[in-house]
């Protein structure tokens, strides 16, 4: 009676322990700086609210189809199509119960065991976890910092292909980086995609949440439609992240797998709040717009801030919540030769809390800097101000 | 770029096209009596409502930890034990959104490929889908019609065993069949488990959806609680299949490895509903109740009907909300030989949709009779009336 062999190959979020670690601090008694959290402390719209308790009242408290239900599928093709530039159909929609559901799916999908995946590092560390956990090989593509802020590394990823490399999982505007591509760059992986045939899981988690520019999605790039599958949420957009609403999107021959993997994992997602996305999508749009200027205001608190600590020096990042500072001269200054200690010792000594890379995946062979991430989606203005004052003080001391 | 191989081995629920087909019928103008559908048409209780829209006005819209909330964890670990006479504790407890995810998380975590999984059969047809999909030999065991109802295949069971035999599924208060164990079938399954030192999933989901009596448990059985992990669900007994939330309850380190598999798959289960679920179980108890007396009228009734047919002679069933009468001399009468030909004729001439044996996992090879499911809990008793009528007229002509 032995737990199964499989799970040795199983990873997690190691940033939850980061979560329990700042709780415990401030349980006691301690102020806590909440920069660890990829969550948003910003009420959902209020129309959504009120959307899904019309629809409790209106009895939709049964099961819905597994796909999700019919003016959803049709709200989310038109949408999601329309800021991207390409046309989607109600077949091409799989609802979920939140955007991560979609990784496992997707990899159980289309991944044998022994291909190949190339995956973005650091980043999101469930691709990782999945990869394995299914029996591929988790092959991770790095970042190069830049002026404007990070780009993939080309020379890494192409060095990375075989004839087992099968899939490509590409996350523009990256969690935890902030990394968002270049024309070129896109071009250059949708380019290698239809060359070497492969799928391409595209993470658009963050596609809505830009401070300015129109946003580009890799599915509008020559021969990418028939092999992409677009990971949504409507978690980020409006502040809904413990709802757990979320969709893929894609060919029809692989929605309608990921769709039957619905009814063996799930049945399907919580039906009300399927009829309160109809509204968000096709209502009134003034909640995701002011949730958006909340974190601009902050995303610049947070980049002024952290720019006058000596050392450090971040690029303001277009989309996401997150920064990613290079923190290699303090890590000097202070002694330290594990990022680990600097984020336990600046818990303690400031009561900011935050991730650092190795969150994020392992980390690769040849890294030679240190970065640690901050989300500013649970922290307001005073706060950001107030705790990244006092990481100045201590990152300088 | 295909399909991964693994989906070859990846089954689902049939019953959902008897779903769409009874739709189509409904949409050509023809009146349907929806026996098909384990959903319930009952308002979910009023009060679970409320708390759901109170948290959220609360703020309970953020991530929830992976196992769930704390006064949750602990008002299920105090229900759960409380009904079965066993202690829990709230690590013992994983909530999950719905009682399905359980399934194939369960499977992940105790299952390796080659092992040999005893199912119920006729049965959840997810059992067999997930066995199979996660590598593992599915060994279906029957029933045998018994005065009372069913009784478990006892003699195909045990030939069934072998070296390989790691895991057995259990589902007292039977779907689709209503079949209760008695206290020796109980018995005899607890010390073959023991004995062979067998994993047990307990699928308890009709567990509280009872008509008379105190439900028993295998967890209480001596030797039990080590090796029993319990899929519960808030569906049935709160009206609220489409809310999904359900939890997973056993032994801590099997429950940690299953909320490590939420981490990956989900994240969490929705925030405000678990709120709502600690006042379901601990306020008031009336909206449950009142349920249970609104399927009892409804059992009552289809008893009824379904015994005034010549040649249908089904047993008061004490549980569930599903009858599964013997149709062998319908079938003779009429001329069938493939059951899936009755339903569909009966559904065109009546308007009466159920489904067959033949939904609930592919049958055995040595089967004589044949058997349909008539689910009460999505019709009312007139219509329960006015439908079986319609069909007795039917299956006598």
């Amino acid at each position: 009676m032995q737990l199964s062999d499989r799970l040795k190959r199983l990873g997690t979020e190691t940033a939850f322990a980061i979560s329990e670690q700042a709780a415990k601090w401030a349980s006691q008694g301690n102020k806590v700086y909440p920069f660890h959290l990829g969550d948003l402390n910003i009420p959902t719209p209020g129309n959504v609210v009120e959307a899904a308790t019309k629809a409790i009242a209106d009895g939709k408290t049964g099961y819905a189809p597994p796909a999700g239900i019919a003016p959803l599928r049709e709200a989310l093709a038109r949408d999601i199509g329309g800021r991207r530039g390409v046309t989607y159909e109600p077949e091409n929609i799989s609802v979920q119960p939140g955007g991560k559901p979609l990784i496992s799916k997707f990899i159980s999908a289309v991944m044998n065991p022994g291909h190949e995946v190339l995956y973005p590092n650091p980043g999101y560390p469930i691709y990782e976890s999945q990869i394995e956990f299914q029996g591929g090989v988790a092959v991770p593509y790095g970042y190069v910092q830049t002026k404007e802020g990070f780009a993939i590394d080309m020379d890494r990823l192409f060095r990375s292909i075989t004839d087992r490399t099968a899939i490509l999982i590409y996350n523009n505007y990256q969690n935890p980086i902030s990394a968002e591509s270049s024309e070129e760059e896109m071009r250059i992986l949708a380019e290698l995609a239809v060359e070497r045939d492969l799928w391409v899981l595209s993470d658009e988690v963050y596609f809505e949440i830009r401070y300015g520019g129109k946003p580009q999605s890799i599915v509008a790039l020559p021969g990418m439609l028939e092999r992409t599958v677009i990971l949504y949420t409507f978690s980020k957009k409006f502040a809904m992240t413990g709802w757990r609403l979320g969709a893929g999107i894609g060919p029809e021959k692989v929605i309608k797998v990921i769709t039957k993997l619905n009814t063996n994992h799930e049945s399907c997602s919580n039906h009300f709040i399927q009829w309160a996305m109809v509204d968000g999508l096709n209502g009134d749009q003034s909640g995701p717009e002011r949730i958006l200027e909340i974190l601009k205001e902050r995303r610049d608190a947070a980049v002024d801030a952290l720019n006058g600590i000596d050392g450090i020096d971040v690029a303001l990042p277009n989309s996401t919540f997150y920064l990613f500072p290079n923190v290699t001269s303090v890590m000097e200054r202070k002694g330290f030769t594990d990022i680990d200690e600097l984020q336990t010792e600046a818990l303690h000594e400031t009561g900011v809390s935050f991730c650092t890379r190795n969150h994020f995946g392992r980390p690769l062979a040849d890294e030679q800097d240190f970065y640690i991430r901050l989300a500013y989606s649970g922290i307001d203005v005073e706060n950001i101000e107030e705790g990244l004052g006092r990481l100045k003080e201590y990152f300088e001391a």
